[in-house]
């Protein structure tokens, strides 16, 4: 399920977990983030890397946010304000600083929330990319909640009908704990794929496979082989999950408008009124389930949801169905015993980065 | 958007909204349903049939409910309880009431909190079907609030790589509040087609469309032309939002899973855990605006959005790109003014009905 986007085997270099993260954390303090923010932003990093979400880890991510720090579009020392709030609800602006510093914040605050009065949802504006949503709905798991986090902001999925993007790839995060079973974990950007998977097909030099991208003048490619440059800035056409009217393209549309609602107008954040390009917001939201009923009869139901999704009989071709959260943990158990595949332009670019920034350790 | 699904023009008779609804609250009435609770209950489904949801108007909802009250398989007189509660949520027993009753007040607890603390967020067992779920998101969104609704159970989705269905269609609602503009309401199922539109393809004899169904052995049916006979309670073989693995459907499958958990685990509803055939829990949520932020300027944001969604340059074959709500909007100004238009055979029901319960009016 998540192999497709992975560095193939026979070209990646094994990297420790731990030595990954040391770096990383470095190369976060010489950005001027303060140290426990430098832990818990290469924790986030980390996080995708162990579980097979590379789109969202240093291979793709951290250059560009290096690159954000030194041109001073983010802030590594910002003052996260908390605009309005009452018992159950916070609106946060994020003073330009990391989402991925930022959300694990703001989720800390919904789980507070959450304890006293039974939810806390927070919506999070003026604050920058916030890496795999699924890290911080899981924050809520790991504290016997039920977490969700959305992101939304610029421009890449086209409306159906539409011949022109108008928002983003607005992923939504929802996470609940079991009790021997692995996490449920979903994670999915509301369009037919993920931004940073067009970026990738793009940069191993494969066509689009039908259903992701519309043609120039917003007809979707229902026969694949298109091609966008998007390191030309070329206008991306995404579809939204769905791909056509016919196989329900609506409703990807709608739930990315949902996303936006709930990030951008929520958060009073600007530039969602007009959906311009560079607008962004986050949502975050725990749900204590103590405030529901009692906690390990639903993680034991849980658990019994999840093993009968397991059991599903398999179609022809296929050994096992799987549920979100579950393919993750299994790469995350791989991975912390063999280490992060990265691909060797990676580790090229942590050797310049650590000789730019003066730091000794290398991978 | 919404035409696929209604009766043609050239056999609809037109019937004015007052005197249907007036028949339908008798009904429900006749049910053994108290007065209130049969204006709200003709309300949910008038509303339905109002903005061209159809598939959960009267046509095709009243006669299961009035054979789910004879049968005492639904109780007219539930006593609502609070299982549990916080400041921001509750966990209700719907005493065996059908769920268009139970859920707008759900949803008006939901409120209530929403107003003291921020938010309000309410799970429901053991209550029956909802009608359309977006009526109930709508209910907040006409009190400056964000809304939520979401039902789940029942086994019609299979999940990717499947070979037999373990989910229902499980739709979310999630409505908005716009100034000038329609409120944004979205309300859809996370297979990639509703049931009932399954239903009445079937009723009209026609194959299933490319994406909606899998074959026998869980393959999908990219192709279309299966066929599905739902009236001999054959397995339902839906597929999820995206249809295939390539095209997604991990995506609607996860949603999928997301509703069941806010619905049935989060209600601790029986056969969550097990899947069972006949299990079935609601979710209701409202998120005060005001504790956000300014209620003006949020629906002034929105109205912004909205409008600039309708103003996307349509793709070729279209007129124009419109949002989640609009139609519904437009559909419900036309039938207000010219009438809802109903089958002829859904005429000749309503007659045998009132004449069997000793209604005096007649449609």
């Amino acid at each position: 399920m998540l192999k497709h986007f992975q560095v193939p085997d026979n070209i990646a270099v094994r990297v420790e977990i731990k030595k990954l993260r040391d770096i990383v954390e470095k190369i976060f303090m010489k950005c001027g983030v303060p140290h426990d923010d430098a832990i818990l932003a290469a924790d986030v990093l980390i996080f995708a890397d162990e579980s097979g979400i590379d789109t969202h880890g240093v291979s793709n991510m951290l250059r560009s946010y290096v690159e954000l720090y030194n041109s001073k579009v983010l802030n590594p020392t910002p003052t996260m304000d908390i605009v309005k709030e009452t018992p159950s609800t916070a609106t946060i602006d994020g003073d330009k600083g990391l989402g991925i510093i930022i959300a694990p914040k703001a989720m800390q605050i919904a789980i507070e929330k959450a304890k006293k009065v039974g939810t806390g949802v927070v919506s999070i504006r003026n604050s920058g990319h916030l890496g795999a949503a699924g890290y911080h709905a899981m924050i809520a798991a790991d504290n016997d909640m039920i977490g969700w986090c959305m992101t939304g902001g610029g421009n890449a999925m086209i409306p159906t009908f539409g011949a022109e993007p108008k928002l983003g790839t607005n992923p939504i995060a929802f996470a609940a704990p079991c009790d021997n079973q692995p996490n449920f974990m979903f994670d999915a950007a509301m369009t037919s794929i993920a931004g940073n998977k067009i970026g990738l097909a793009n940069r191993m030099g494969k066509g689009m496979e039908p259903g992701w991208v519309a043609h120039d003048d917003g007809t979707p490619d229902m026969d694949g082989g298109n091609s966008a440059d998007f390191a030309a800035n070329s206008v991306r056409r995404q579809l939204p999950l769905g791909s056509t009217r016919e196989l329900g393209s609506h409703k990807g549309y709608g739930l990315g408008v949902m996303v936006d609602i709930l990030c951008g107008q929520l958060s009073f954040a600007e530039g969602f009124a007009s959906l311009s390009d560079n607008r962004r917001g986050h949502f975050v939201a725990a749900y204590s389930i103590d405030a529901f009923g009692d906690i390990d009869t639903f993680k034991n139901n849980m658990d019994g949801m999840m093993r009968n999704l397991r059991s599903t009989k398999p179609m022809p071709g296929q050994d096992r169905v799987v549920y979100p959260g579950l393919p993750e943990h299994e790469v995350r158990i791989e991975r912390n015993k063999n280490g992060i595949p990265l691909h060797p332009e990676v580790i090229e670019w942590f050797k310049a980065i650590c000789s730019e920034l003066e730091i000794q350790e290398h991978l």
